[in-house]
């Protein structure tokens, strides 16, 4: 696999952390892009030897809402392509830019300007990913060109592809004969038909170093230690399925929107969840806000009018790298205050397996997860300046900015709308990996042998009995 | 400082796990013991080249409730010393035996037997370290001879100790003139009048391996790895103070015995509080039941009749080395079976601390923290064959020893009854630096600066305001 796709413009690529250096030889290797037509604007001086390496011009520059124009507008013409993966620079930001001036847009989330997920001025809801999506939906209504991606990353982003291939998966395995959807309806119909009750984004990373142990007051993680902490701070978010008949105590409901999802009145670092993944069987994971959370449950909603017909539960259930999660449990300590340091696992990782997937529960089969399961090897492997989980989100910048240049004219667009196959087809020679497995594992399992707990056994598929703080 | 005290028994030591190699060495050093007193019996290989390189004799042969008097009746006489750092095997039965043969005994904890922690068959109050303790103060009642103790390692133990001295110190730094207390009354008017309201037992254990990180399965930790997970699994108790105005919704108290502690209806291993040590400053600790909760909070209670008048709250917030932390958060994921490989850091541990001591809160100085701060390098250039962990451990079983042996009729007896300062005095060589600190944190430090909380402003001493999860 070379070249992907005919593409003669420039890319910039905002911010050069966890992903840049990592999607930086995907583009190169699969645009026919000739090192002179990438321009790398960035906030620090990492990486600048890699871009020197490839021959990339690197700026270390920070954007902030007063330069971003002065800056970006002189690089960008109609058709060049702007990628942002910084932390800090605001997507609507970029994205009313690059359609000002005829660009193509890619992001792996939707990104505030700095300190917009921790600011003490703004409301709980006001600091979800709910609000920030809902922004980006206002962005979408006015209809402008070209194709520009937000949320186009692993988790968001491949997850969402990963669900409709399960979702295939499962009607041809419970003998449900089915087309591929053509339409948003469809796939909700499909899912509704299915039983899908709930879906995690079920993920265990289990990177880690066999020469350098997290020390105190340092923030160890497999990708952006400032994009992790800044998500960890934000409430809890999941969409909030039809099923459910527990809405929990500190839950909140939005007052605008779609109302697809809903927040709790606590840092999703603090959260937890229990899930499974095929390699770790049941585990504890993160309920970290997630795009994806929101975006999936909102697609799969079908309503009459008003009344709500079908969603299912949707969120993330993470269980990062094992120094992460020692990073997180030191955050918490210090009443989320970060940590003086913070490292960027890359070289000194000895071992370890992203295990990244979607888990589809409720319907005829119990529990299927779908998804990749690639490894700290195979990653180095496939592409350098990876690690296992960086390359899953890259992967998928590629299939993303890849499918935008096939697509040119969809304005403003989610995963969810976007071609499924044809963006894993891109995707999955870097994934590892990729399968489903069926489980009879439940939420109820084992529960109760040493303390009565809060349970509800007439649906093991309730929020209430996944929770676990 | 090398023979202690005149003995010319034999020594019989059950369990030959965390604690026994490492304190082996320190009985021959101080007893003027010869190896061919020593009898060691245990339940598995572990340590067997210890033994046979110390010329002790060595049975891996597990007691159990049918064969223990069989086994131990042949090797003990009056005058002897059964010392018990076994898991599994039940210390109240060890201590009717030891007195109908006439030997002194000592325990670090009081263990039953197998399975007695985690017997589903058992109410959540009879699986308490409380109701282990009202059936060693039965037992006490007898008056049986020689002294035998319980609860005398580290903590419970030596925690005991340090809060006695900790009293001293807040006295003597807050000008209020006093003599050292006589007596259990004398004592709990001093912690009353000195205004402490909250005592925890703050230890934060950085001990850490730089070339074996925790594998999947495997759990991890720097003492018993049994041990802790059986005490772990019991629910989580403290001593309840006077002060507290918020019983927790999930708190019970006991329908027998003293009720001087209460327990919530959850494992200790997913219980959480805030507390504070003068290296770490705020962290999160495990609220693990242990004995010393309950025996330090009965013996600073102060009554009027039936109407209490004082009490501290007193409770563990341990922060176990990092690999214990990854250790019990997999437990939990796994619902409380335990992983099926485990491992005690010995040799491997590269670096790390262990910072254990009593925290006492309230008084007109805030926080004072009193304790050891031994690190691996010390603890090793000390003793052999002991981490930081288990020398804080192996000392305060050689000072109890000592007391026993100097204080032959004493009885059943609880390390707050011994005489503190000559218990500091032997095991303080072996401690690292010994120091208290003072601190002004309050479990209200930062908080809700992006949440709002249940909290009680009014006092920040309450326990809801510590409480995590």
């Amino acid at each position: 696999m070379s070249n992907l796709v005919s593409f003669d413009g420039r890319v910039v690529i905002i911010g050069f952390g966890s992903l840049g250096p990592g999607v930086l030889p995907l583009l190169l290797r699969h645009f026919n892009l000739d090192a002179s037509r990438v321009t790398i604007i960035t906030a620090e001086e990492r990486g600048h030897d890699i871009a020197d390496k490839y021959g990339v011009t690197f700026i270390n520059d920070p954007l902030t809402p007063e330069n971003y124009r002065d800056r970006l507008i002189p690089l960008l013409k109609k058709g060049d392509f702007l990628l942002n993966v910084s932390v800090d620079v605001s997507s609507l930001a970029l994205i009313e830019l690059a359609w000002d001036v005829g660009a193509f847009y890619l992001d792996t989330c939707i990104e505030p300007w700095a300190g917009g997920y921790t600011d003490p001025g703004l409301s709980p809801s006001q600091r979800t990913n709910y609000a920030l999506r809902e922004a980006a939906l206002k962005l979408k209504a006015a209809g402008k060109q070209p194709t520009a991606i937000i949320t186009n990353g692993a988790n968001p982003g491949l997850v969402s592809f990963f669900t409709k291939q399960a979702l295939l998966d499962i009607a041809r395995d419970t003998g449900m004969e089915t087309t591929v959807p053509a339409s948003r309806q469809q796939w909700a119909e499909l899912a509704q038909k299915l039983g899908v009750k709930v879906i995690h984004v079920a993920e265990r990373d289990t990177q880690v170093s066999a020469t350098q142990p997290k020390q105190r007051g340092e923030f160890v993680n497999t990708w952006s230690i400032d994009g992790f902490v800044g998500e960890g701070c934000q409430p809890s978010e999941l969409g909030w399925g039809s099923h459910e008949n527990h809405f929990p105590a500190d839950g909140r409901r939005h007052d605008f929107g779609s109302d697809c999802a809903i927040y709790l009145m606590r840092p999703g670092a603090s959260t937890m969840v229990r899930t499974w993944t095929p390699t770790e069987g049941a585990f504890q994971g993160f309920l970290i806000t997630h795009n994806e959370s929101i975006s999936i449950a909102d697609y799969f909603t079908l309503k009459d009018g008003d009344t709500l017909r079908y969603r299912p539960t949707v969120h993330y259930a993470y269980h990062p790298c094992d120094a992460a999660v020692l990073s997180l449990h030191e955050l918490a300590g210090k009443t989320w205050r970060q940590q003086p340091k913070q490292r960027l696992m890359m070289n000194e990782i000895s071992a370890g397996v992203d295990e990244l997937g979607v888990l589809l529960m409720g319907h005829a089969k119990g529990a299927y997860w779908y998804g990749s399961q690639l490894s700290i090897a195979q990653a180095r492997e496939l592409c350098p300046h990876n690690n296992a989980t960086s390359l899953q989100v890259t992967a998928t910048i590629l299939a993303g900015m890849v499918w935008a240049l096939e697509n040119p004219e969809r304005g403003l667009t989610e995963p969810d709308e976007m071609d499924f196959q044809r963006c894993l087809e891109i995707a999955r020679p870097y994934l590892g990996p990729v399968l489903g497995v069926y489980s009879d594992w439940t939420p109820l399992e084992r529960r109760e042998e040493l303390f009565p707990e809060d349970l509800d056994h007439g649906d093991p598929w309730q929020f209430k009995n996944f929770r676990v703080v």
